[in-house]
């Protein structure tokens, strides 16, 4: 047993507490992982605040890091000691029928325990300085110096790349920029629109630049996103407090018929519906990246889907962690991809909650924690 | 101008009028079919009863239906006088930008005229003999000897095909097949489930036969369509009155984890979501079919989009008429599929109003008039 330092969220809506907490070893599977930065993201504060219905606490939340292999334990194989590495909330066992299936990412073997915020074993390897375990959260817990995490959730990414920009990578770039190349898979010359211009919808947009699409709108109530999407490759801005009439009107007529994809990155139902009627007639796709409150329901009249819509979503940006993870890494050494101007605020642990701070008050994009 | 025999729908709400018309002779890419027979569909009955807020008044219905070729207008290079053709409510211009997509078969080319009831020059052929112009219908109008179509909207099919079958290709049998085949893309080895076993259900089924699934779930109120849906395929029956408990469990474990494949053939919005919800997580696909009630919205929570489910839905099974039907008339002609057991009663045209009452009654899956 070690002991770290982490932020340690002890009860729903609280902020979090900077504290030294126990950690155990790896056990079978399992590795620790040495967090070298991580981003906040809205998921994180979702638990925090107490509305995730699914929180669990008290937990070390985080599920955007990067760090480097400190330990293995038995029977690992594909990690060493020294391995740089990005954790996944959605892990590859590459053997579960998810796994085994091209059309989705979903891999179950682990999720049972991961949903309880302890690992495989049904255990968990944080603990008080008076013995009270923690939880794990999302089977990352990056919120901590060091953390312990299953083999099959751990992507090994090249050396050479900077944690504190690739740690975004583990969720938002991947989710984004997936959701297009995976869940979607947007031809060269498509049209699409985007619905919140955050830390998401920004990936999502230079996603639909690297596949290829010819227009590029994006929607959002704050007019200061335009600038900062135009530099990822938005074609046409949309404020909808500023439309007349109809939405999905006015959508349809900038893009000439409808969007051939369409990304809610909201998590609002009723954008979702927009993003969906403005989905091109025949064979529009519109994709839901955001996740909505607890209960909230989507609708449309069905001659929607009738008519050749199709409605559908994604998690993680549909990608094999282990597989895509490390690809996207390279893309981002490579140029073909920014993730740099999106880190707009760099923090130390204990200024943590600082950070909620800035995404409440929308100053961030992200802000990543290095220790 | 000649006179021809039909049945009329007056006005909405009222029976079918069997008189004597007018009818002109074909103009530009215009052809005139002497209709051989006619299948009732429950979409006619959904204009006549008037529930449709759509419906024209005066018009001749009917969209089931195969003939000859008695005249061809000018123009007209793809058929001549002789040829068995099928109208096709959606049409195949081959030109048109939805015709040259792959992703879609809603031909746009005459829409507009078409939606109201009127040929592509936007007027009609027939009218009452006191000069009264008559509406077409769906850009067919089979309730009528002789009709006139665009010549994009007739699908060629060889001559020694019987009539008062393959008429029902030109809708029940290619949406319930095509639903399958063109939109769902069904592999062998699939899990499916199909809502509501009427005409479209059990072609559904068939088709599920002919992509080689290997569990059929067919689910519907009335045990009496047991019987009829093992006959084409069927593996499992459920009975959701007889259900205890929440049905999306009871099919999520009858088939395994939930259905690779599910059709809605109800056009009940609850039936639809329901359908959803029992699609397999991470890559199960909804296919809505039915008609809903003017009005009706589908709604489910977002999260089953997100972890992988796919809505959309189908017209016409997303066949491409011109091209396909002829295909599926083949498949008929080989015995790969079946059609006669569907054709449960055959009627004169003036016994047609009593073709609505035995499917009012639940008395017939396909009634055929036949001229």
């Amino acid at each position: 047993m070690m002991r770290t330092r982490a932020a340690v969220a002890v009860a729903a809506g609280q902020p979090l507490e900077v504290m030294e907490v126990n950690l155990d070893g790896p056990r079978a599977g399992e590795v620790l992982v040495e967090i070298k930065a991580t981003g906040l993201c809205h998921t994180d504060e979702f638990t925090r605040s107490g509305d995730d219905p699914e929180g669990i606490f008290p937990a070390i939340l985080g599920h955007e890091g990067a760090g480097v292999v400190i330990e293995i334990g038995e029977g690992v194989t594909s990690l060493e000691v020294g391995d740089h590495v990005i954790p996944l909330y959605t892990p590859e066992c590459r053997e579960c029928d998810y796994c085994l299936n091209p059309k989705t990412n979903l891999c179950q073997k682990v999720r049972a325990t991961q949903g309880q915020g302890l690992l495989p074993d049904g255990s968990t390897r944080f603990s008080m300085l008076d013995g009270t375990p923690i939880h794990h959260y999302m089977g990352c817990s990056t919120f901590a110096n060091h953390t312990v995490v299953p083999e099959i959730a751990l992507a090994k990414v090249r050396k050479d790349a900077p944690f504190d920009k690739i740690c975004y990578i583990g969720c938002g770039v991947t989710t984004g920029i997936g959701a297009v190349i995976n869940t979607a898979k947007v031809e060269i010359g498509s049209t699409a629109a985007v619905f919140g211009l955050g830390g998401i919808g920004l990936n999502v947009i230079q996603g639909l630049r690297l596949a290829g699409a010819d227009q590029i709108i994006g929607v959002d109530l704050n007019d200061d996103k335009e600038e900062m999407a135009r530099h990822f490759g938005l074609t046409d801005f949309v404020n909808p407090s500023k439309v007349e009439g109809d939405m999905v009107a006015h959508l349809v007529e900038l893009s000439g018929g409808g969007c051939d994809y369409t990304f809610d990155a909201t998590g609002n139902v009723n954008v979702m519906r927009t993003a969906l009627e403005a989905a091109h007639k025949g064979w529009g796709v519109s994709i839901i990246i955001g996740v909505a409150p607890a209960g909230a329901e989507i609708s449309t009249r069905p001659f929607q889907l009738v008519t050749g819509r199709v409605w559908r979503g994604t998690a993680f940006g549909g990608a094999k962690g282990r597989t895509d993870v490390p690809k996207i890494v390279d893309w981002y050494m490579d140029g073909k991809i920014e993730i740099d101007p999106m880190i707009t605020h760099k923090l130390s642990l204990d200024e943590i909650n600082h950070g909620f701070d800035l995404m409440h008050q929308g100053k961030s994009i992200r802000a990543v924690v290095e220790f």
